[in-house]
């Protein structure tokens, strides 16, 4: 029987998701794990084909062959984003084999899947649990889902993964590259994609695991960014993504005045506050104002001599350049955005491809994550604790995944480049509507009139002290963002609970309710 | 109770080996496991530094920090060979803290740890299972180790670790290169090996692991061969091996007459039966006589304009050669055996390092080893069933590990190239004095008297018809010997089992007996 708690972050959480009991969350590094991790069955090679070839003739051969049956979880990635076919198209057989109460489990789902709210609607899936942006996230919002959605950030996914809150029954995983042992990696091909990191807890923990291609290669597959070892059936396809989808050849630097205003003061506030030091890190994604405060810290390091020793990526055509100028001097990268980078990966033995097991799972002996001297992240909402929302707009509607972005928080410090309204809505509010990351994790609110520095952060305070920055408090930052948009109107929820928000540590840190009709 | 019952290989072994239920060999790909992979406990980042560092000052530190016991498995590699010394550095610090009935687990030892034939005396360590060369096998053959020795292939090392028939309580992975956050690789540094494959189950499994190096770099050490993420504990040494005995500058080709005769035959049966063909793949060692194998299957590739797609090493000189010039497209390489072997790895992005997961855990979804075109092994004896022993010598001592010798069994054509006599004692026997290989397995002995073909394989026999190699049958070449050498003597043993022999499937395929005095 599902009852309300409020949890360490003073939200209301139901005690069960799915019928499956939840734990709320308990503060940061505050929950300690039991037990131990998933562990898979023991498998013989007496049951694999002696010569190492696992191909069967088609997906649905694949499907059959790995017992597809009512109520199992599927898992596939999310590597070729919009440009993925494979997920459509698994569901097309499941429907097709009359398979029903399936839970789809990706690494995150894209506007191309809208596709899957027939199947949604029809009941041959059950629920999602991964991210919904676009048109999933608002069927999901409308309360039109069968189960409730389980949004989890990359290092999230991987830890349920792993310590076997999700158990895979079937994972499919879409390669640029393969061999017929199942050895593959993104790479070389029509689709290549760079990595195929976010895979690699499916591969290691799903009971079947399923890799299919369009670019089959004589064993070995180098690099085995994906091990053959882990793989039961390999399956050869015509097409396994639409290739200008996956990586755009260009990315864009922002063109928006305000955007280029904010990077450049976030540049500079990290100049200032001596962020910017031989031997440095740093995480930059590939959105518009992201790229363009690269290109900033870049010229700053040309100007001072300074190298960073490593950069992690989302790579692209920006950061390669700087990479290669030698600025920096590794890429740990977690998912290329462009031809460049997946270029640059293949050719440069420092340009290195990551997962969400070295980089983000929070259940390990130590993650990446928290060595990043600055992270660059976004936010849809920030509110004056500094808590701040990634998945709903104000309106309430669940837009977007959580991908590394609570992973990345805790990097040393964290800075969240946001314009300070949207549409005329303002960004900063009271009270996020989703709270998806603590306000004790994130560090310095940059908008195009101000920047605001988390008061526990004396220390950079004191270093901006004397700075023309324009340094305010985050009240004064909404209070001027209201002045011009006006008080936001808060969106109207039903009580049912549509989808949870898992911290880094499987814990429930907030939940997205029904839109009101 | 342990009683003694007979295998599915005619050999009498005990039911229990160190008071532990074994089970006994069922025959090749009979035997299957049942339940689930060990599955190490949950841990959470909030238990490690924020910022990456996990060093302690020494060695002896870390030991206590790992929480050193009584009665604890403690495992170590042996890329170092007869150069290692941490080995015998850490059980002087067990000794020194008064720790007794430790259990050792080295993926291999040799004469270098003679050191530690005192700790066995006075107890500090109970037993060891691994490979026991010279010294150490020696003591056991003479019964004077407490427990009992097990033995096993370096796939049944990495099943035995996942499978949980061995649970490592610390892990000490010694590492040429090393960052703080416990990331490291064989490439770089005095003690460069090449890889730390046979390190990477204790690394996943191990309930501490602890790396150790003298070469510490910053974060990120790259590549990556063991992930920080498993790693508890790093150690900043001065030396953590021998140089010139971990690596020798060259390899050396044999320049015995017999031997390359055999070498020279080897490769002739190989060509005539056709093994050697575009796109093949081939495994030698580092020995004297297996070199000169590839060596002279260079020398046929060129003539006929073939390439290999893979060779597994040991890789060498003569190996690097080989790829180099683009005979072989891939080294899959398990160990190197010098330091071309290091440099070619640390430059040919295809010359990718493997462990025992990759080519041989037999309890995975497939390995490498069956995918074999060609494998070269050695023996120390062979019966006219085509059994072999590795470990034994006809005298009965207990003098070599398994390596991964039973592993390359599975191989497509599995050759014995072996002199048919040694210090004028035939290899060729009735009954080999220890089984480690099932005949079934074994295809082809090539001696300078003769090469016998295993009955089985008639598509060999087949194609060798009309050759003019000295095809004979396995009872020729024994009564060859015999006439030569006459009947060689058994050794006598007396009742007591010093050692198992594991099955690549953890089953007990057969024991070894104490040496009469």
């Amino acid at each position: 029987m599902t009852e309300f708690v409020k949890n360490a972050a003073g939200r209301l959480i139901p005690t069960h998701i799915n019928d499956k009991e939840v734990v709320p969350f308990q503060g940061v590094g505050k929950y300690r794990p039991q037990g131990r991790k998933y562990a898979p069955p023991i498998k013989t090679v007496a049951d694999y084909p002696e010569d190492g070839d696992k191909r069967v003739a088609s997906l649905k051969d694949a499907l059959i062959k790995a017992g597809l049956k009512d109520g199992m979880t599927i898992s596939t990635h999310h590597h070729f984003r919009n440009g993925d076919i494979l997920a459509n198209q698994i569901f097309d057989i499941a429907a097709e084999m009359g398979v029903k109460d399936l839970v789809w489990y990706p690494s995150a789902s894209f506007p191309c899947h809208e596709h899957l709210i027939q199947y949604l609607e029809s009941g041959v899936i059950h629920h999602i649990e991964g991210s919904m942006n676009g048109p999933l996230g608002r069927f999901a919002s409308q309360g039109k889902m069968r189960g409730q959605g389980v949004l989890r950030s990359h290092g999230g996914r991987y830890q349920a993964v792993q310590d076997g809150d999700v158990h895979i029954d079937i994972a499919i995983i879409a390669a640029p590259c393969a061999d017929p042992f199942g050895n593959a990696n993104g790479l070389y091909g029509d689709a290549a994609c760079g990595l195929l990191g976010f895979a690699l807890a499916d591969s290691e923990y799903a009971d079947q695991v399923v890799v299919v291609t369009d670019n089959m290669v004589p064993f070995p597959c180098i690099p085995w960014q994906i091990q053959g070892n882990n793989v039961d059936i390999t399956v050869e396809v015509d097409k396994i993504g639409i290739p200008e989808k996956i990586v755009s050849g260009t990315t864009k630097v922002t063109k928006s005045p305000d955007r280029l205003l904010i990077a450049e003061m976030t540049a500079q506030f990290c100049d200032e506050a001596g962020l910017i030091k031989e031997g440095f890190s740093f995480q930059a994604g590939a959105g518009g104002t992201s790229l363009s405060i690269g290109i900033y810290f870049g010229e700053i390091m040309r100007k001072k001599g300074i190298k960073a020793r490593f950069a992690r990526g989302g790579s692209n055509q920006y950061l390669v350049k700087m990479f290669e100028e030698g600025l920096v001097e590794h890429i740990l990268d977690g998912q290329t955005f462009d031809l460049e980078g997946v270029r640059s990966m293949r050719e440069n033995p420092t340009h290195v491809n990551t997962s969400p097991f070295t980089s983000y799972n929070y259940h390990g002996k130590g993650n990446f994550a928290s060595l990043i001297d600055i992270v660059i992240l976004g936010a849809t909402e920030v509110d004056t604790n500094f808590n701040a929302n990634v998945v709903t707009h104000s309106d309430g509607y669940l837009l977007h995944g959580i991908g590394g972005w609570q992973n990345c928080l805790f990097g040393k410090t964290v800075i969240l480049p946001i314009p300070l309204f949207r549409d005329r809505i303002p960004v900063i509010v009271d009270e996020v509507t989703t709270l998806c990351g603590p306000g004790d994790l994130i560090d310095v609110i940059v908008t195009e009139r101000g920047i605001a520095v988390n008061p526990k952060r004396k220390d950079l305070l004191e270093k901006l002290k004397d700075s023309e920055l324009p340094i305010k408090t985050i009240e004064e930052l909404k209070a001027e963002a209201e002045e011009i948009c006006g008080k936001p109107q808060k969106p109207e929820f039903d009580d049912e609970v549509i989808a949870a928000i898992k911290w880094v540590d499987g814990t429930v840190i907030d939940v997205v309710r029904k839109i009101k009709e």
